[in-house]
C-alpha cells in the first residue's frame, strides 16, 4: 500500500492528512502557524506538524511517497516556489518544496489549492475514471482547474484555469481584474448577494430573514431559505445556475470535456443550481459535446483540500 | 530526409501536396472530384490523384512517410471516418483513410481542417518552437485549433475548438448554433458586413464603393478600403479587432497560452485587427498570462491547408 500526504495550506490554518491509494484519508489533523514568524521559520513549523502526523498515523514511514501542498496566491508548481501569499506575506518567494523536502527526506509538491481540488476530483471523486475534466469551484470567488488527456493543465505561466474571469458580456459589469463581465461578478458569492438584493429591492417577498448570518445575507443563507421554499432564494439560484450554464456552454464548445465538476461552498445549493446549469448548457452548446458532456456536483466536500493536496504527489510520482 | 503528403479536401476541389521535414512544399497540384459518384469511387479518385503527384515528384517513395487529410465537417479522427461532408453527402460515414492507406500503402491521417491548419502553423508557421498554441481562423466562420503542451487537444468526442462559438454576451445576437452572442457573429464574415452596413446607415463617409465585389460589401472590400484610408472601414475593423481581444482575454485567463495565432481571410487585415486585439487583451486579461502571450498572424497562408493536412501525418508518426 502507497500513502500520500496532503497540506491544505489556507493562510494562518493548515490542515494535514494522508490518504491511501482509494484516497480515503487515514488520519488528518489542524495546525495554526504564526504568521509573523520569517518565512523559513513557518515552513520548518510546517514541516514538524507533517512529522507529527506521520508519526501519529502508525504507517510505515517509507511507504509514505510524498507531500503535496495547495496553497492559495500565486506560485511556481515547477520550482516549488511560493510567490505571492496574500494572509502571510513572509512567505512571498520562499522554497517551501526545498524545505519541507530536506526536512522531511521525502519529495515535496506545490500548486495552488484549486488545481490541487480539481485532482482530487479527477483521481477520487466526481472525475474518476474520466480523461477530460473542468472543474470549477464557485465561492467568493469563481476558480477553475482544467484537467485534460488524464493531466493537469498548467498553462505556459502556470496561471491557466481562471474560470472566473471569463467574459460572459463583454459590456457587463465591471471587474476588480480589469475585465468586463467576469462570471464570478454574476455567480460569486457578491454577485449573488447583490442579484438577490435588487430582487428584494423591487418588492419579491422572500423568508430569508430566519436565515441570515448575524443580519447579513450570504449565499448559505440564500441556499438554506431556498431549500425551505422561499421563492425568492429559489429564483436566484435558478438564475445563478442559468448563467453558470451558458458560461458552461462556452467551455463545452471550446474544451469538449466529458464532465464539469462544480465545488466550493455555493455548490452546495446542489440541483438547486445545477439543474438550470444542465438544463441551460444542453440549450446553448453544440448538441454533440453537450450530450456526452456531465455536470457533476464535487464529491470531496470539506476534505476536498486535503484529498486535492495529497493528489498533488500522485499526480507529480505516476 | 523525410516527407510528407498533405491532401487538403476543401469540398469539391482538392489540393495535394509535398512537404519536407522544413515544411516546404515541393509539389503541389489540385483536382476536382465528382460528387455525384458513390463514396468509395471518390476516395478511390482521391487516391490516384495523391499516387499521380508522389509519382510526379521524383522523390523516394519509401521516404513519404504518410498522407494527411484536412476536411471540414464533422469526422472521427480516431477511426479515419467522416461523417456529415456538407458539399459532398456521399462520403459521409466513409472511412477514408483505410480506402487511402490500402490503395497507397502507406499510413493516412484524417482531422478536420481547422485541426490541421494549427497543427501546421505549429510545426512550421507562426507558431514553431512552441508549446502552447491556440489558432483561430477568421472567415465565413471562426473556428478554432488548440494546441497544448505540444499536442493537438481533440477534446471527449473530437469537438474541441469551436472558438466561434465561444459566447462573449449571453444577451447578445441568437446565433444558428442555438446560443447567444457567439463570438462568430460578431467577428465572421456576416458580422463584420453586418456591423458595416449599421455604421454606413448611420451616415458615416465611405469610400468602398471602389473597393465592392459585384456590388457587394465584403470583408475583403472593408479590408482594401481601409488600406486606402477610409475611416469607416478602418474603424470597423478595430472594432473587429476590440471583440476578438474581449474573447482572446477569456482564452488567455483560461487556457494562459504562449501564442494566439489568427489565421483566415479575415487576418490578412493584419495589425488593422491585431493591433487593437492585442490592445484590447492586454488591457482585460490578466497581467501574469497576457503579458508572455503573442497574438501573431498565421504565417502559412493560402498554403495553410496544404502544409496543415500534411502535419496530420508528422503529429501522428512522432
Amino acid at each position: 500500500m502507497k500513502y500520500y500526504v496532503g497540506i491544505d495550506f489556507g493562510g494562518t490554518g493548515i490542515k494535514i492528512g494522508i490518504i491511501d491509494e482509494s484516497g480515503k484519508i487515514l488520519i488528518k489533523d489542524s495546525f495554526d502557524t504564526d504568521p509573523h514568524k520569517r518565512g523559513e521559520e513557518i515552513v520548518q513549523h510546517i514541516a514538524e506538524c507533517t512529522q507529527k502526523v506521520m508519526d501519529d498515523s502508525g504507517l510505515p514511514q517509507e511507504q509514505i511517497l510524498g507531500v503535496g501542498i495547495g496553497s492559495p496566491g500565486l506560485l511556481n508548481p515547477e520550482t516549488g516556489q511560493l510567490k505571492v501569499v496574500v494572509n502571510v506575506p513572509n512567505l512571498n518567494d520562499v522554497f517551501i518544496t526545498k524545505i519541507l523536502s530536506d526536512i522531511l527526506g521525502k519529495p515535496a509538491f506545490l500548486d495552488n489549492d484549486v488545481n490541487a481540488m480539481s485532482l482530487g476530483e479527477f483521481y477520487y471523486g466526481a472525475g474518476k475514471g474520466m480523461k477530460n475534466v473542468i472543474a470549477m469551484t464557485l465561492g467568493t470567488g469563481v476558480g477553475g482547474g482544467i484537467i485534460l488527456n488524464g493531466e493537469l493543465y498548467r498553462g505556459s505561466t502556470f496561471t491557466a484555469g481562471e474560470l472566473g474571469h471569463m467574459s460572459i458580456d463583454r459590456d457587463g459589469k465591471s471587474c476588480p481584474c480589469g475585465n468586463s463581465g467576469c462570471l464570478e461578478r454574476y455567480i460569486g458569492r457578491d454577485g449573488i448577494i447583490e442579484r438577490f438584493m435588487i430582487a428584494r429591492n423591487k418588492g419579491f417577498d422572500t423568508n430569508i430573514e430566519k436565515y441570515l448570518d448575524k443580519g447579513k445575507i450570504t449565499p448559505k443563507a440564500i441556499v438554506q431559505a431556498a431549500e425551505a421554499g422561499d421563492e425568492l432564494s429559489v429564483k436566484v439560484l435558478e438564475e445563478t445556475g442559468e448563467i453558470l450554464g451558458s458560461a458552461l456552454a462556452t467551455l463545452v464548445n471550446a474544451l469538449n470535456p466529458e464532465a464539469v465538476i462544480i465545488g466550493g461552498g455555493i455548490a452546495n445549493a446542489g440541483d438547486l443550481i445545477l439543474e438550470p446549469a444542465r438544463k441551460t448548457m444542453l440549450r446553448l452548446a453544440y448538441s454533440i459535446p453537450a450530450k456526452v458532456v456531465r455536470v457533476l456536483k464535487a464529491e470531496l466536500g470539506n476534505d476536498a483540500g486535503l484529498v486535492g493536496s495529497a493528489s498533488l504527489v500522485v499526480a507529480n510520482l505516476s
